[in-house]
């Protein structure tokens, strides 16, 4: 093949024929392989990258070129042209430079796979539909109920997409299994009663916007504050929480973190389930970034108390590697999830037999047609093995442990925690200038500017309680500790020309 | 390339090799191709099929044993049989047999663009993160805003994953625009009202399930009825509110559908969105199916009421033919979605410039991490235009109307409804039996389970009213009439086989 085939057929008319031209198995294959060879390059290329910024007028004008066509160019030059601008702007998480979030570098066939989930659909939903990957999620399930010593119980696992869709469908499993009656006659009919959720102050905005979603009013969360490793205080929570309920708020619900996004922090699971206990509440984690230690046998220790929970999610795309989005939403007692979404739909939910119906997830999930993620985390699975999972993690908590000492040997650097996870923060300490906290926190921002701007490296910025810092986050298993001592360089180069103009 | 290299160098142990081995771009250009000859020989295949039927347990069965592979088989090997038991067992949208469910035969080149999106990602919640995604928001919601008259107006539009999560954050939208404090305080503070939504009695699921979620209870829906083309019935309508209002339930939202799930009716439009002004209510339109009519020129008069809506929502993935999940939200006024979900987090929305806040969706969408769906849209919209969504739908809806036409020449045939969309519900009768009404019912059932079993097409079945009939979603341009009439036969044959046995 060595041309996109542009039907001359006279019998069809041109908008017909593009449209099968674009079915065209040929022109198919063709265009595959163009994509091919542009991701054949990205992936070769061993440069450090951090972030290309342009502006969104700039990006708009370019993007819109590509659109509104008039220059009669090609649909392969066009496609080329796409793919090169995505690449250009995309965050670069295959190179070595790039350090700012908890975006994977993607395990490449979970993501080839993708085509194989776009172009031939298994909606997970429901059974008929998806038969693949509501067996995959059982399969998936099963593993990690090893790791939780849950294997010979009554556990449920639903896959779903993200963990902010994952922390309120458990948020609603909690309510509706407190209140059986609340899903038909709503919040305003639990006269006597407050219903309330408890979360760490450092949780994630898809946990504290819960409450304002769910109608029980943002007022009605009660803030768990952190010990000085960013972890929920278990006896300041004891405390609080003991006065809420005093005060006749109803806590159905404690959610707790492992780890934090801002510094990873593991808060003290075992604890808080024994407090969860005490208050008759339901024991959310949100697991999203660390959950997946349980695949490690080095890192498993580190979220053991995942085991006492009532409900986790943790997400595949972060931690396990795979694409956007995969999120495995697992239950202590997976009878629970009957009262998560207790209506059905007739065109879907049929005269189903027993098996089947045990292989469903659509009623206990969100989203009505739902893509099969689960297979890019199975067919990982399958090919590689669980080691595979967990080498990969154990070299990048380990590389960010190394990062975390070796920070502490530099002079002008100053680590704000003992890293939990694969997630470090530290500040640039000028020692020749006392600086007002305001500066200092300033010149971590400016310093966050210049890097980013530089385009080598890009690593993000957090705020710590009003202390401004700066934050790695180590996904790519190839950043070694020559880039980290090679940041800290560049970092200290660039604090050096900032302060010349304070 | 000839295979997939395991790399035999010592000096890295095994673990660390397998790793190593599977982002070696050499071996991921050649999963790449394996990958390309499945699915080149899939949409070659031009046999009709419906479905395959497969057991959960023995799925499991198979899926365990390419799971935990000890039989020495190389990766390439196992990846051949998951690609194979993938499209084995997946709902057959690229074959003319399938016409059961609103699913999409995919435009390959956005399935195939789905690999760019996951490799090289650019999750679409934050500008930073994925400027391009951000950017082609807006380029395409321009263009439906031309669509719908409303060019020189302050609309708005998100990007988010279904229709659910769509449905859901218009109406929380909707909610927190008319009771400004519900977000701090909740439901139980609205003291004397009632907050209360009305949809139609065919309503999707996603739906009716909102005031479940939300905590206003399901008891607090108001059910529309529907009139003899199953559309919401403005005079019912009027009275059912009417009636509500002086009992004191306040009307915060309407909730219609164009098309319905069941038969793809589109409800009066104009009509409701005059009563949601009368009662100061939010107008909704659950446009999922059949808002993409937008685009065509010949379809766009039918949903022209989309222009009253306070909001509504269409699912690309469904009839513009991209991977799933790709809904867009529009917004009559944009400055409505400042109060969808007025939290921020301090990590990810810093003090950016005016301009980037502009393009972010962050804190309009539920999402954080969001997958750049947009992109696969996109990406067809600039390679072939807007025409070539225009054609597809066409086609479908003129064949489906034939069809409509077709089995109204038919003794035993019997149409529930015109057409409005690409979905047509019937129902065989027998003529030499006379049937009990359930009877009647059950050899619907009985003929759509034969057909599916024959495995040569697969069509639904749904309830309307307690009538039970037999459905088909036209959804791949390359069905034609020669394939309703074969139907129509194999429907003929089936049913003489099961009324032998009654």
């Amino acid at each position: 093949m060595n041309n996109y085939k542009v039907s001359s057929n006279k019998i069809i008319n041109k908008n017909n024929s593009i449209l099968y031209d674009a079915f065209n198995p040929n022109n198919i294959s063709f265009l595959f392989e163009k994509i091919q060879q542009k991701l054949y390059k990205l992936l070769q290329d061993k440069t450090k990258k951090g972030i290309h910024c342009i502006t969104p007028h700039e990006l708009l004008n370019i993007a819109l070129h590509l659109t509104d066509h008039k220059s009669g160019e090609s649909i392969i030059e066009r496609l080329n042209q796409i793919v090169d601008l995505h690449i250009n702007t995309a965050i670069k998480v295959n190179s070595t430079g790039y350090m700012a979030r908890q975006f994977s570098s993607v395990i490449p066939v979970s993501a080839i796979y993708d085509v194989v989930n776009s172009l031939c659909p298994q909606p997970a939903s429901f059974y008929e539909c998806g038969p693949l990957p509501n067996v995959a999620d059982k399969i998936i399930a099963e593993k990690f109920a090893k790791f939780l010593g849950w294997e010979n119980s009554n556990y449920g696992m639903i896959s779903t997409s993200g963990a902010s869709l994952a922390n309120l469908t458990a948020v609603i499993t909690a309510r509706n299994n407190k209140y059986p009656n609340i899903w038909k006659k709503g919040n305003a009919d639990q006269k006597n009663l407050v219903p309330t959720i408890a979360i760490g102050t450092d949780a994630h905005f898809s946990v504290s916007r819960i409450a304002g979603i769910i109608g029980l009013g943002q007022d009605n969360i009660i803030l768990l504050p952190l010990n000085a490793q960013r972890q929920i205080c278990i006896k300041q929570a004891k405390q609080i929480l003991n006065k809420a309920h005093k005060n006749g708020k109803d806590i159905f619900c404690i959610i707790a973190a492992a780890g934090s996004t801002s510094i990873g922090a593991i808060d003290p699971l075992k604890e808080l389930s024994e407090l969860a206990i005490k208050y008759k509440a339901w024991f959310h984690v949100d697991a999203a970034h660390s959950g997946s230690f349980l695949v490690s046998d080095q890192l498993r220790n580190r979220v053991a108390g995942l085991t006492y929970a009532d409900s986790f999610c943790l997400d595949a795309h972060k931690t396990l590697f795979v694409p956007a989005a995969c999120t495995l939403l697992f239950y202590k007692n997976g009878d629970k999830t009957k009262h998560t979404f207790p209506i059905q739909a007739s065109y879907v939910t049929e005269e189903f037999e027993d098996e089947i119906t045990k292989f469903e997830s659509g009623t206990k999930n969100f989203e009505c047609t739902k893509r099969p993620s689960i297979l890019n985390l199975w067919v990982v699975w399958s090919l590689y093995g669980q080691q595979f999972f967990a080498t990969k993690l154990n070299l990048l908590v380990k590389t960010t442990f190394q990062a975390y000492k070796y920070l502490q040997t530099l002079d002008n650097f100053e680590t704000l925690h003992k890293p939990e996870s694969n997630i470090l923060c530290f500040r640039y300490l000028p020692n020749e200038k006392k600086l007002s906290k305001e500066k200092l926190n300033y010149l971590q921002l400016k310093i966050r500017d210049k890097i980013r701007d530089e385009g080598r490296y890009f690593i993000s910025k957090v705020d710590l309680d009003h202390i401004t810092a700066l934050r790695i986050v180590i996904m790519n298993h190839e950043i070694s500790m020559d880039d980290i001592a090679d940041l800290t360089k560049h970092i200290e180069t660039a604090a050096n020309s900032i302060l010349k103009t304070f």
